[in-house]
């Protein structure tokens, strides 16, 4: 289904550089559709260097609703909006924005609750487990938090720059009451691992983590959304690992994004009709 | 039918103010997806005070293939594209512009050809005829230059401000050989008469010009485009003229629009699947 647009549709522009390979626009305009929502969501291709042009050209449009925001602007959108949400400014991203009537634009981030989300709606719980976090960029501080505040036992956050994993695992810890530390990535001994680096995206990328140590029992989750699994899934597989790909986050922050933006109806439904 | 929009589709924005009535959105967008073309029109409402933001914003926008311009816009726009469409210096107007690779901004006008092309599509021819054309606004001065162009022997413009009418008829006569002239909005001894004003619109607008002046043989032309007739069209249908509503010109410079923007094979179907 595909929406039907008149001169009263509201526009959400979803801003990123590259963008050709976006699914957001077609899972938004197919719930859209569903709601009979008068809405519509399009990619809009944006550099880094366009971004502040854009922005201000987007303020003169009435009928703007509200942006996704992915790469590379996720950082950059949060000295734009006007208001941050409480996860915004604790994960310093932002990957949706609300344009409200009063012509405030309201900053949130739920990639990391999006991947929590996914996970459970799959049976994965996180509440007293142990968790490996690899990739401390701006994906794997969302994760981080959520899983957190998700009730995780432990997390060990590892990063190629094991400054950046450090200082997040010290961010995390002040949260509470979640361990967390900077490690290696060592899945032995996790409950759960998840890779948010790109590593995966291209087919001769290396491994994120040491798949030889997987154990049979941790659940793998590769946040990469691609039609075929990444090598690391595969790899586990082979082990009889549980494994989860990028799909129910992109699913999960993309329901959670259209609630903030006014349409809790739509994940209502959406999750009713499971 | 409406279009499937991914990352990679391209992005022809419609701009106006007030924009919530307009049409071209489902036209254009049925005919991409008839085509399969990857291309979709939105509707954005932008006033005349964030015009600049708005252009200089859309420039950062890489699949931004072109802008459908509406009111207020359309003079101010031949200040913003970097070429002008000979047509567009001509009546000093762009409806259309085509956003091209190198990043340039070509604008067009196609209010008036679509106009005689939609004439011509219903019957109604203009070469060697006396036209009458009641408003000399930027629809007005479209359709003046194309009616001309297309052949009428005479054309006859009146416009409340009789000034305008008179600028207009001058500029008109130059391009020569149709002569044109200022003139009251009667339509007695004219075959083709044409609405260009916005009056009929509402419901308790008066009436464009004399109908009770209309005789039977005269085709009338309103180029509003309303789901109900017009007060001027119901007159001149029960003094038993042949009328033409807003559609045919309204359909006739989306094809041309479409063409210039790089769809030919979507004019060129239409017109051979009638």
């Amino acid at each position: 289904m595909h929406p039907r647009i008149t001169g009263s549709t509201r526009i959400y522009g979803l801003i990123g550089d590259p963008i050709k390979s976006a699914k957001s626009p077609m899972l938004l305009n197919r719930l859209f559709a569903e709601a009979q929502s008068d809405a519509v969501c399009i990619a809009l291709q944006v550099g880094t260097g366009g971004l502040a042009d854009f922005v201000r050209g987007m303020r003169a449009v009435g009928n703007l609703a509200g942006l996704l925001v992915t790469m590379p602007h996720k950082q950059s959108m949060l000295d734009i909006v006007d208001v941050l949400h409480p996860t915004a400014r604790q994960v310093g991203a932002i990957n949706v924005v609300r344009c409200e009537r009063d012509g405030r634009w309201v900053g949130a981030v739920f990639d990391g609750s999006g991947c929590v989300q996914g996970m459970q709606r799959h049976g994965v719980t996180l509440l007293g487990k142990s968790v490996l976090l690899v990739g401390a960029g701006g994906s794997g501080r969302a994760i981080a938090f959520a899983v957190a505040a998700a009730g995780a036992r432990s997390l060990t956050i590892s990063d190629l720059d094991p400054r950046r994993a450090l200082e997040l695992a010290q961010q995390v810890a002040k949260e509470g009451p979640c361990t967390a530390y900077a490690g290696l990535a060592d899945p032995a001994g996790h409950d759960i691992v998840i890779n948010a680096t790109p590593l995966g995206m291209n087919p001769d990328d290396p491994m994120p983590l040491d798949a030889q140590r997987l154990d049979p029992a941790t659940v793998v989750v590769d946040i990469i959304t691609r039609s075929e699994p990444t090598a690391l899934l595969l790899e586990a597989q082979s082990r009889g690992c549980q494994t989860l790909d990028g799909q129910p986050m992109h699913l999960g922050q993309a329901l959670l994004a259209l609630s903030f933006l006014g349409f809790e109806d739509i994940e209502r439904r959406y999750w009713a009709g499971l």
